[in-house]
């Protein structure tokens, strides 16, 4: 195969084959797999990680059966508070927002905030402020919120579901130059409160990238990863334990299972392909098996 | 000497001996110290070393001569925009806020997100409102920003001074029955963008606790600590490698100056006095030493 990898990932969770309607469920696979072909494409073309990464989780962004970007779940206010974070491997250069309400593309936003300022976050309506005045596209009033997310938190509310974690969308990969990038983006938890963000924004927990290491997006509990450092925990073990990354990723998600919670990751390493470990009953996932196939799956054992 | 053990920093940063005014600089030194035999003393008498650190760092917070809490430093629009985090070590519960503008003390408001909600950290004014609405005094308008801070900024702005990080105060201890706790607050950059968090909002970057290991708040240029996972960084290194906390703080002190940026940290282990490391020119801080005695030092070589 060629020397580039690439995962990603629509979020973990408690998923049950039967649970999706067979045609969303064909439709879910079907948006991974087109995601995964124009980022494989890109890379082919000599594409950089970080802009594979971007382009992969701008998609699933805009794809509203994902939560990130249009489809992100509400707050208990009702509302579309979004987190997104990326990093670049060369340089371990990032950026991330938090809490952003107004922007079409929340990883947009993190990747200026990494290129055009001197911070590594921005939150809130100044990190919407900010995106919208470099250029960022601003959703339309409403537009983020989508019926599914508005009768989720009715049940909720209602007593008639259980909150769940997880919901978060991400990409890792290596270039064909060995360089390794990682992003993330997630409306949250349903029914969260107003200003929370989790560790989709935050560099160490959601997301790390390393050239020397590996790069990793997370999704889970994002409190529990964010206890756990999950990212750069994975980083450590590889770094200064010497860890097989499957082996670090595992180890990293038994330290949040230790916590009582759960979700799971992917990484990509500086050889082979890339790795995608979970403890939860499912993960929306799609990547480049280590002969180059591309690969998607929504259950464990699939 | 007792068990327990403490520390407390002031910020790390260019500062030199004679750049202070003596009488400021008798100033600090007292509140250091006032500071130090307050925790020390609730120590003694059986506090937890999460009450221990968060009454430090309130305290800290209250003083003017500290970048957190009244007299942080303004933002490039001229505002105070703070943030904070606390971890305890016993279960690595953490809180944290970021960009909170109204609370006469962020630590609180970190405190009560770890005690009082299912997250780890909310930003901005929701972060107010909802500190508020649970009992944390809210400042009266206009008395964080502080006369020294305005000039500070009129400076900056009129490129008569250079843009310093490292202004934090933070907080570790270990309590008599070997609980770790570390708490860390600041008033971020001057001159910083609006919606700037740092690292003393990141739990893994500015802060971290775990009974296992350690306890870590750092000072210093907030982006590079964030790209080290700082705190993190110094618990992998004790867990993962087996360093002596010291050397810990040192090599990720060394990651923080590989991506040309400086700063300290205070920590503590699970048994011994505290570790106080910067590559700075100064720290403000204070400490027990291995012998229980009340210290307090500015610069390096003191």
């Amino acid at each position: 195969m060629s020397g580039f990898a690439l995962a990603l990932h629509g979020g973990a969770g408690a998923l049950r084959p039967g649970r999706l309607a067979a045609d969303e469920e064909a439709a879910i696979r079907r948006a991974l797999a087109e995601c995964l072909e124009e980022a494989r494409a890109a890379l082919a073309a000599g594409a950089a990680a970080l802009d594979a990464v971007e382009r992969a989780v701008t998609r699933l962004e805009d794809d509203p059966r994902f939560n990130a970007g249009r489809g992100s779940v509400l707050t208990s206010e009702g509302c579309v508070e979004m987190d997104a974070s990326l990093m670049d491997g060369r340089t371990r250069a990032a950026g991330a927002v938090a809490c952003v309400t107004r922007v079409a593309n929340p990883i947009a936003a993190a990747r200026l905030v990494m290129e055009r300022t001197p911070h590594v976050l921005l939150v809130g309506e100044a990190a919407d402020r900010f995106a919208l005045a470099h250029g960022v596209r601003e959703a339309a009033p409403g537009s983020l919120v989508t019926p599914a997310r508005a009768e989720e938190l009715a049940r909720l509310r209602e007593g008639r579901a259980a909150r769940e974690a997880g919901g978060t969308v991400g990409a890792v990969a290596r270039d064909a130059r060995g360089h390794l990038a990682a992003a993330t983006s997630t409306g949250g938890m349903a029914g969260q409160l107003p200003g929370r963000a989790g560790d989709s924004a935050a560099i160490g927990a959601g997301t790390w990238a390393d050239d020397a290491t590996c790069a990793v997006s997370g999704t889970g509990h994002g409190e529990a990863f964010v206890r756990c450092a999950l990212a750069h925990e994975v980083d450590a073990l590889v770094r200064l334990r010497g860890l097989p990354l499957a082996a670090a990723c595992d180890a990293a998600l038994a330290r949040v299972a230790a916590l009582g919670s759960r979700g799971g990751c992917i990484a990509v390493g500086r050889e082979g392909g890339p790795v995608l470990r979970f403890d939860t009953e499912g993960m929306l996932r799609a990547w480049l098996d280590d002969t180059g196939r591309p690969r998607v799956a929504l259950y464990a054992g699939e």
